[in-house]
């Protein structure tokens, strides 16, 4: 594994490092860790790279590390940039052969995710895109009980996301991480929406593997001053007739990670909470209650495949994110053995999930800042 | 008290003289408890009524009551029937200067509604609504930490009411209190609207001191062959800026009665569900989230007010109902003493609260039939 | 209903009067509210009282009462007052033919229990001891699954009694409850034993059926100056080889009346929190965990003669009161009819249940002051 | 790192290995994995490690990496085998001057551990127990919290640890995890006593920083035909006057891994549950509940070292798990470095928390087994 940006001072890059650590198949190979060439290079000794392999652009570390012979270049590169510097990278990763894993928003905009889609197709290279969230097992458990007609036709669908970081001005001070969410130039047209809106917006998609058809939306940016959306209320139409509400905020004082989503079928109905993420509420037509729970051996294989240790063990946010870094690993392994990815080592997020989360953000604020009601997707 | 509807068989009649006999202020001294004579007549006995103060009307009870000295006929009526019912009877009652405590939603529609607020305002008679929630300690503790600061400037309202209790189509089984509220002709315009809507809107405005503005809905007949909203999605805007979402359904299967809110300020938020009732969670911007309970001994006058016993000791929905009743028996033995209750024995719904009400489900209605963006109220 | 106590100022009495006005079947028709004939005369203004039926003792209550006719006079008498004036007003009511309703502990000592439980039978009235805890619907459906057979053979319980109020010495200040509570003169050889030990000893046998056999205790007074025990801890051993642990405290500062229990047997285990009274756990070998709720519908009997109201709809500490009060109407109502009570109505905490109680506190003071490592009950 | 056991079927060592590569300062570089050479040089290959640096028996891996040079040999062994095989490659790595960590409890019997403590003075080396619930940030802010007199002197500890998965006789199925942990030959004299009792100790001397002095128990072994305790109920007497109770089991069905631990001191409380690790209750004596959470930025230094990422993301037991390998990793490379690691760094468990566990399991069977009311440790 290559890393692109990450270095020192970074948040999510030492995410992905945890992450791509966890299951003991990936090595952190090479790095260009920031754009200023120093902190690139003092990042690499923090994680003991020779220092031929810390680059000082990710232009550098592709050419370079494509000169390197197979078995010692890197497999892939791992994009932990803000969301402007993510397409650059990745195309030109795809470009030269080599396999990405980005962190999402996929792209600035609507049309870079539309290369990378067309690039991947061409190219048939492995590209993931962190929606790390549906690497948890109960999610996985959801969407294979919804699946299998546990709760019927889905009818209802609400999706949360508070949060309350960004409640006050923050990006006036020294906050690296609220920072760029807060500027346009980096983040894209969305604010709150490209930062944890595409997350809700992935997660009720593969929970119900319906997709979202049609939005109505109001965003707000309740901080003064701030340029883009702090705070959404949107009505969803989803595909058959399933209706919806998805809303998420960043100036939900007092709230932490609160992503959540409940769904209801015909004749059942599921609830899971991401800041209790080993637990799964079902809930039933006639009968109680009950709480299904990571580790106690009735669960699908998509869940078992997804959790290390046994009940009552709680498993968090990291290993739901090793999760992707494991199947992308099983996935370039078989590559590289000429076989073939089983179907539970497949499940991740890829760059059309990113597209369709950059083009939701795209109508969610066209919608928005228009008088029609419901907007199509 | 004298009783209109809750005779054999209904659901919310005897909810009402649970709520009326716990704090031992009031009496029930008549009732017409059914359009049916002989039903009347037999509820009657159920509660050792004596057979002269049974009627088989609400109107004969209205005039033969007048009839009977002060001090011995009833003071106010409790009307508990369906809503297409309620108009009647209050209009009559207060004519003849009887007060009043009506379920709600407070009419049919929208006219009845004014009328009765314009009646009310003539005669000077006492009118409780029974939205009952807002009955509870800890919602009485949020308004209260609202108006005084505790969390800001309200920026963000989530009010929820999901249940799942008709998932199926209830109302061609033999279920009573499922047919009417199913019924147009009975239920007025709004099903889950009028029934559980009402409430939500009702509680999310008392807590905050905030009136909804403008609405964006989507109602939802879910169940094939109802003619009813069985499912609600609502954006709201308030007064001052403030945004919000209201979703409520009755086909949310295994959910109970989960009414719950939460809002955010600019400096705090507070969460509140009507299932745990004696817990209100208040969240800052620094520092832990903080569980305030019942009884603990650190709340406002307003929810100590509306409690009866110390902490730990569970109260709940029927305590909280009665805190209704409590009030207005309270008000009524001040005129009859000729002395002022206090502003804590006047906090309870009114016929305005109920006008509120009819006018947010007929905009709610309206909207989610048409095409534009946002219905003003 | 005559009541003993619950004059100005008093606690418990104002309970045992909602608890008996909920169900509408009971009314408070005279009543000794106090030792000090003023306050009691007081009282009974503020319940509405004709000052012929408020008497200045309960001896006077009783004798007078007995001379009116039949339906005229209190059914039964119910005695609120400090534990060492229990004795007195039930041992004459039994002899003067009233029935009795009781707060617990039954009487000051074993001795006084014992002669109770003789005339008892002696009279064959009714004698109900309010240990109301029992009285909440999941109590009942636990004891009605450890009776079915759902958890297999009871291995072990755990019963816990946490209250923080007396972590302090509350006793010095003006708080009546605290005062007496406190005083060996008063509340007899147990402090926190007395008071709420003997709640948690009769939820544990109420719910498995099965008898205490030994006890190892260690009672402890954390305040200084406090002259009865303010926290025990106690190895208990059951009938059939059951083993359990029954810790209670008054000085576990923050806690409210966190009474809750938790009983494993060999095929499943069941947990109950006396603060979330409408949920019982269901744990089971393989499978998850089952939330039952009240009013749900899939209740025992037992379960759903103890609630009132849909599922959703809280019932609290007042119902589960209520549950006595409406059960000892029921008995005394067939009684007068000449008619049988139903197993359901004869569900309620009796004179032996008290005696039991008594023995345990007994036997866990000697157990605490000795060396011998099990003490046989 | 080399290891010692941990080979293919196992459990904890995935753990350690894991737990190990989370924060990238430490590779595994050899291993005897198992007893068996062909199952540990198998496992050799599933870790990608060289054939010459997979050994067949702890001792030749001691020895043949002893000769390699300093910076290529490993620089400790992590010890993962069953009980009674951790006393041999504990010795032998100490004398042969390799740090080492060890899973709990640290040996067979106290003899064994005795010898170790003594070692371990001796050579200076490092040795770390992997008590890993100690790991957990918000168990380290108790301690701070205890230590910094926010909850003023300690009165009362309750500390459990339910499990339910050995309720049946899983030992005779095909179970590695329960054949050895019911087996006297392999587990020493305590069975949940030795694997899991001695976690609850060790979780309660930490937070409290008092040490158990006496401890009156009662063990049992409820499933037939088990040798060793599968249920434990201890009454506990601390340092300083406090009291507690310890219940541990792995016969209550239906739980996971249910450690938790509630102090109660003079001014306040703690409460904190090992399944949601991230949230710490603290109770005071006026005032309401506070509900502290990891990454919301007003923790102690010692809670905020161990941890890695931002509020409302959920860190697990892997996590804990990693906290004494980070600060094995640095205390080693402070010690490669010639400079003082901090104190937060030298917070593991170590050889003397080992040595009070073997005693504390040795006295609780004593009095278990014996008549005496109190057993002194």
């Amino acid at each position: 594994m290559g890393m692109v940006g990450g270095g020192r001072g970074a948040f999510i890059g030492g995410v992905h490092r945890i992450a791509a650590a966890i299951d003991q198949q990936i090595e952190l190979v090479c790095g260009a860790f920031s754009s200023n060439p120093e902190k690139s290079r003092l990042s690499g000794e923090d994680f003991y790279l020779p220092t031929d392999r810390v680059y000082g652009s990710y232009e550098e570390m592709i050419l370079k590390e494509k000169e390197l012979p197979l078995g010692e270049r890197m497999d892939f590169i791992s994009i932990v940039t803000p969301n402007h510097v993510h397409f650059g990278p990745a195309k030109m990763a795809l470009e030269n052969g080599f396999h990405v894993v980005c962190d999402k928003p996929v792209t600035f905009n609507v049309d870079e995710a539309e290369i990378l889609v067309k690039l991947v197709e061409e190219t048939g290279l492995i590209f993931a895109l962190t929606h790390n969230y549906t690497g948890y097992p109960m999610v996985k458990q959801a969407r294979n009980m919804v699946k299998n007609g546990r709760i019927g036709k889905v009818r209802k669908i609400v999706v949360e996301y508070p949060q309350g970081w960004l409640a006050t001005k923050v990006e006036d001070t020294d906050q690296k991480q609220a920072s760029w969410r807060t500027d346009p130039a980096k983040s894209g047209m969305g604010g709150a929406m490209g930062d944890i809106g595409t997350h809700a917006e992935n997660l009720a998609e593969y929970i119900t593997d319906l997709k979202i058809t049609e939005v109505c939306a109001e965003l707000t940016s309740f901080v003064e001053g701030r340029r883009l959306d702090d705070d959404a209320n949107i009505l969803l139409r989803f595909e058959e007739g399933a209706r919806g509400v998805l809303h998420c905020s960043q100036i939900a004082v007092g709230e932490e990670n609160g992503l959540n989503i409940r769904v209801w079928g015909e004749t059942g109905g599921l609830e899971w909470h991401q800041m209790r993420p080993n637990t799964l509420i079902v809930k039933q037509l006639e009968g109680p209650n009950v709480h299904y729970r990571t580790g106690v051996g009735n669960l699908s294989d998509a869940a078992n495949h997804a959790q290390r240790i046994p009940a009552g063990h709680p498993e968090g946010y990291l290993e739901a994110f090793a999760n992707i870094y494991k199947n992308v690993a099983a996935c370039i392994q078989h590559r590289l053995a000429g076989t073939q990815p089983t179907k539970l080592e497949r499940d991740f997020p890829n760059v059309k999930d990113g597209l369709r989360g950059m083009r939701f953000v795209e109508k969610v604020v066209e919608n928005s800042r228009g008088t029609e009601k419901w907007t199509k997707l």
